[in-house]
């Protein structure tokens, strides 16, 4: 099958890479559409150390299942999906206290030890996967792994009492992660670099600045990295107040020194966050909650995807979308 | 008077430096014993570019009270006093939310703005005096300071259902915050590179280990840092479980890249932590909850105060204090 690779030196296009296997527990999935995210770039640039298909945000169909799944897995087959990345063993300590995100012996999709979505077919643990409902078309479904990851911010701060949230960053997980925060009781605004992301926030009613037009004052009760950029962790640092909480979304490859002892000094809290809820993200997206659409700068036919990792890390870009025929 | 100024280029003992004036709402104190702290060292580093009297840690006798202080301070004259060290303005928004540790116009004593305990006299606000107990003596009241910092990690973390609990370093900061821990319903044990100083945790019946004897497996619930050194994080964030905490104490002037994505991939919790409340500190001394007199390695008279801060740097040495005549 046609797949795009990373090998360690760049994204290839390779026209005859080995079909997935059908793994007992699994199903094999063809991608509908998948999205590129900030992840993918940073793995292509030597990231987690990974080889292998890239790729974990999809809408898929399911084209088979293992037969030793149960009836209700088996129903999949022929259905519209989008799946949770993490493949967990349910056996470790982290997995039977609930934290099956982080097991001991987990693979996930394009990031480790399993072959990602950007390929003809790939596979995923039949538990991993989530019918779509006929309600919510691709352009939609394709985001529910990044909504989720924007939703799993919402969830590990507890925001109350109209606190003030900055968004720091106004790429793809920022502008995602601000409609979630802006629908609780918060006063959430986003600081970018790129008046023509900002618009978007107009669209919505939530507040923006420049980073430029900003100083730092240390005066946010919560501030969101999600700048994708080693200089994010040090002006979300300045910008919290003493006792506040900085939430990092930012993995990067190539990391700079960055000051901590404003997190001492002031008594910070830094709160890493990673993967989220499938469920809420689609409950959201079914519901008309959010504005994904806005979001698509691009669409690249699969047969066209080395250069969607290339597009997608030009500034100007938010969502680029591989379609597959 | 006699001071031990840090002028930029190193700690140097002066004969005649000025004395302190006696500012509105303040005292003159007469220290009879000071501790060197760590704090100090990474100062004469560079640390937070202060210049002026060094040193934060101290018993002393009240001198003089400035005329327009309430009855109940002026009572303080003659009394034995220990103090808090940050001096703050009671209007910013951080004082008046309760963060007046954080207040947007502190000085800090011998840290930042305002000259320190090593030296003949110096002044602190009234406010910031508790009277020493007639039962408490100074070998363990000047032990005040580091206690409140060791007893601010136990109000950060909410210890509940007996976590693991890894005090990293095996120094001044981290043998108290080891007994502070071990008052609480957690597993701990302290991580260290010097037998003799993990001795003292046999002798009160904590676990220890030497750090060369240790896998990090990210097994434990909460790591405290306090190695004081720029690796400390790196081996703190190997050691936690995911969705665990790191307790980071450490400040030091020059900090090497740390990389920071195991926050993000394993949802790490990072605390920084910094002073804490003298009037719990004074109760857990006066209540011989702590053993703090084992941890006096060097007694130094001020006038060769000069060299407290290098016997304080080498590796065996835990406490050393500056005794004055």
């Amino acid at each position: 099958m046609r797949a795009l690779v990373y090998d360690g030196s760049k994204p290839r296009f390779e026209p005859r890479h080995p079909d997935p296997e059908l793994a007992p527990g699994e199903a094999i999935i063809r991608p509908i559409a998948a999205g590129v995210c900030s992840t993918d770039l940073e793995i292509s640039r030597g990231y987690m150390d990974y080889r292998g298909v890239l790729g974990h945000e999809f809408v898929g169909i399911v084209e088979k299942v293992h037969p030793d799944v149960d009836d209700k897995a088996k129903q999949l087959v022929g259905k519209r999906v989008v799946g949770s990345i993490n493949c967990v063993c349910g056996k470790c300590d982290m997995c039977t206290r609930g934290l099956a995100n982080h097991c001991r012996d987990r693979t996930v999709l394009g990031i480790a030890g399993r072959d990602g979505c950007f390929a003809e077919r790939f596979s995923l643990p039949v538990k991993n996967l989530l019918a779509v409902p006929d309600t919510l078309d691709d352009d939609h479904a394709v985001f529910t792994e990044p909504l989720a990851a924007a939703c799993n911010v919402m969830n590990m701060l507890r925001i109350e009492s109209r606190p003030f949230v900055t968004v720091l960053g106004d790429g793809r997980l920022g502008l995602l992660t601000a409609q979630v925060l802006s629908k609780l009781n918060a006063s959430v605004r986003v600081i970018g670099k790129h008046p023509d992301k900002l618009a978007l926030c107009e669209k919505w009613g939530i507040k923006h600045r420049l980073l430029s037009d900003v100083s730092l004052r240390a005066d946010q009760d919560v501030v969101v990295d999600c700048t994708g950029s080693a200089s994010g962790l040090d002006t979300a640092l300045k910008m919290v107040r003493p006792r506040g909480k900085v939430v990092l979304k930012t993995t990067v490859a190539e990391q700079k020194g960055v000051d901590l002892s404003p997190i001492v000094i002031h008594e910070i809290q830094l709160l890493g966050s990673r993967c989220g809820l499938f469920s809420d993200a689609l409950a959201m997206l079914n519901g008309g909650e959010v504005d994904v659409v806005s979001l698509i700068s691009r669409r690249v036919k699969f047969a066209e995807s080395e250069k969607a990792l290339a597009t997608a890390a030009m500034p100007g870009t938010l969502k680029v979308l591989i379609e597959f025929e």
